[in-house]
């Protein structure tokens, strides 16, 4: 289940032209964000979600039975918008707990919205099942190769797009997005995960050395709060030495604040761990170390900013 | 009066380093978005008030006495924000009816707030007096050819950056956005100008073509209600030949809401105006053109996004 470097820059052509080529706003000779937040559907999922779907499409896999996933955050919105753009029915199994508003959401992008269970694990099992049963192709959040070759593309247009850099600093769940843009540019610049105290999966399980099971809370949860390292996550991470820091639940509100403040960006608690890795002193780069944030999504109440 | 590209050119020299160089999102080969809304204080404003602070400090007019204005929005802030970043006093007048919010947010700024009279004419003349008396550099919120040729900086940088491209929509206030940009690129591109219907100001000035007073009200009123169009302008946007185009108030509030939905960008209704005269068909372009939407102010509530 590795991913290559190859596999990312195939990933690249094939998404050309549905997903955005979000901009850099370069702060300082040291600093600069990667504004993927004005990706469609407010995160950086639908790189990943559309090379799943589209390299399915290549091996005749996605069929009229469309595709079906277990998600009530941003992977959910992201399938359910590539579904509706390639014309394939998007099924998402969300827990009976999925907040009206997401379920909403997703609805407003012509999804099949399925609520079982009490909890996300229940959901995805269910997910599994109606795929197996039906035909329709399932899309994962994160663990899948196309998924993660996908998310690296973030990764190909920071290179051609910055004047050079040092460091990228990268939320992290349950690993797709890193695993993705380590795979794309680990070997040229260091890579590093950011994680919420109360949410550590990379962490503890590069602790264990194993795939284990994280207790995960806190207030980016809804976005990091994946409890199960993604496989491919954890071989992309060992192979490119990339670290994780933590960060605590002030300091990601106090980042998700400076945001709107000083830059008016309206991001989600969980794009806003990278800003206060820096903020907080977790990451502390050299003096001349020009660092790239990564803004990854913005799906968030914007009333709370006021 | 006239402003030259010239003047374009050197006050981009003179305030590199103290402004954002804001990024172009390109959504597709004939429609970009150029992010101002990240720039300092949440608006293009402290391109042109950075470039009368920094000229008057090169002949040696901005003395301890600092700086003064009339403006209770983005012009105000921006000179707030100038004078605290250059060392200098700011200080401020508004209109007794200011709102309390706007007043905090130019305190936090250190400024000095005096609040005068029941109308914005009265502030300004408070602070023409105030400037006289005390020898403070008077700063105008739009109509100075220091402030234009500070604004223009962002054509300059759109030349630079945007892949090639026919046409730019700028809102118009006062007309020093508008100003700048068409003396930086008007000889290269079409430079249309956008108002509410509510507040023509530029639309009534060219067809009185004579500098009159306009009436002015509805939602974009606090940043586009300008009720005197700039000599400098005036003649600038005859120079170049550009048009005002006019929007409804209904298609202001639909375009600022699909900034939000579609892009995540939580920007004022001033600054809605421009997408809103594209997807109004109140400015047309041909299949095939080129087009770029400043998107110039994010000084909102975004509790109203929701
Ligand atoms: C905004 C945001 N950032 C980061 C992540 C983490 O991505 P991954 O699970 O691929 O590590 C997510 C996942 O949903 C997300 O929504
Ligand atoms: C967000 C925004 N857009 C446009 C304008 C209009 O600028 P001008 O008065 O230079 O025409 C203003 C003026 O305050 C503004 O704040």
């Amino acid at each position: 289940m590795t991913v290559t470097r190859d596999d990312v820059q195939a990933a690249a052509r094939r998404i050309e032209g549905r997903v955005r080529r979000t901009p850099v706003l370069q702060l300082s000779p040291t600093l600069a964000f990667k504004l993927e937040l004005v990706q469609h559907v407010g995160s950086f999922k639908p790189r990943g979600m559309f090379n799943r779907m589209l390299s399915a499409k290549e091996r005749g896999t996605l069929t009229g039975q469309g595709v079906v996933t277990a998600s009530g955050g941003n992977a959910g919105l992201a399938v359910a918008y590539a579904a509706r753009e390639l014309g394939v029915p998007g099924r998402i199994f969300v827990p009976e707990s999925a907040p009206p508003a997401k379920i909403a959401r997703l609805r407003t992008l012509d999804a099949d919205v399925v609520q079982v269970g009490s909890e996300y694990a229940e959901a995805y099992a269910a997910a599994v099942t109606a795929s197996d049963e039906s035909g329709a192709l399932f899309v994962h959040a994160y663990d899948q190769p196309e998924v993660v070759a996908g998310q690296g593309t973030l990764g190909l247009e920071l290179l051609e797009q910055a004047d050079g850099f040092d460091t990228v600093l990268v939320a992290v769940g349950g690993g797709g997005l890193i695993a993705g843009i380590a795979t794309a540019i680990g070997d040229r610049a260091r890579v590093v995960g950011v994680e919420p105290e109360l949410a550590p999966t990379m962490a503890r399980t590069l602790e264990a050395d194993d795939l284990i099971d994280v207790q995960v809370g806190g207030i980016a949860a809804d976005s990091l709060g994946a409890r199960r390292f993604g496989a491919i996550a954890f071989e992309a991470v060992k192979t490119y030495g990339v670290p994780s820091v933590l960060v605590g639940e002030d300091a990601i509100v106090a980042a998700r604040n400076e945001f709107w403040r000083e830059y008016r960006l309206a991001v989600e608690h969980g794009a806003a761990v990278t800003l206060a890795a820096l903020r907080s002193g977790a990451y502390q780069p050299a003096s001349d170390e020009r660092v790239v944030v990564v803004v990854c999504g913005a799906n968030t109440d914007p009333s709370t900013l006021a």
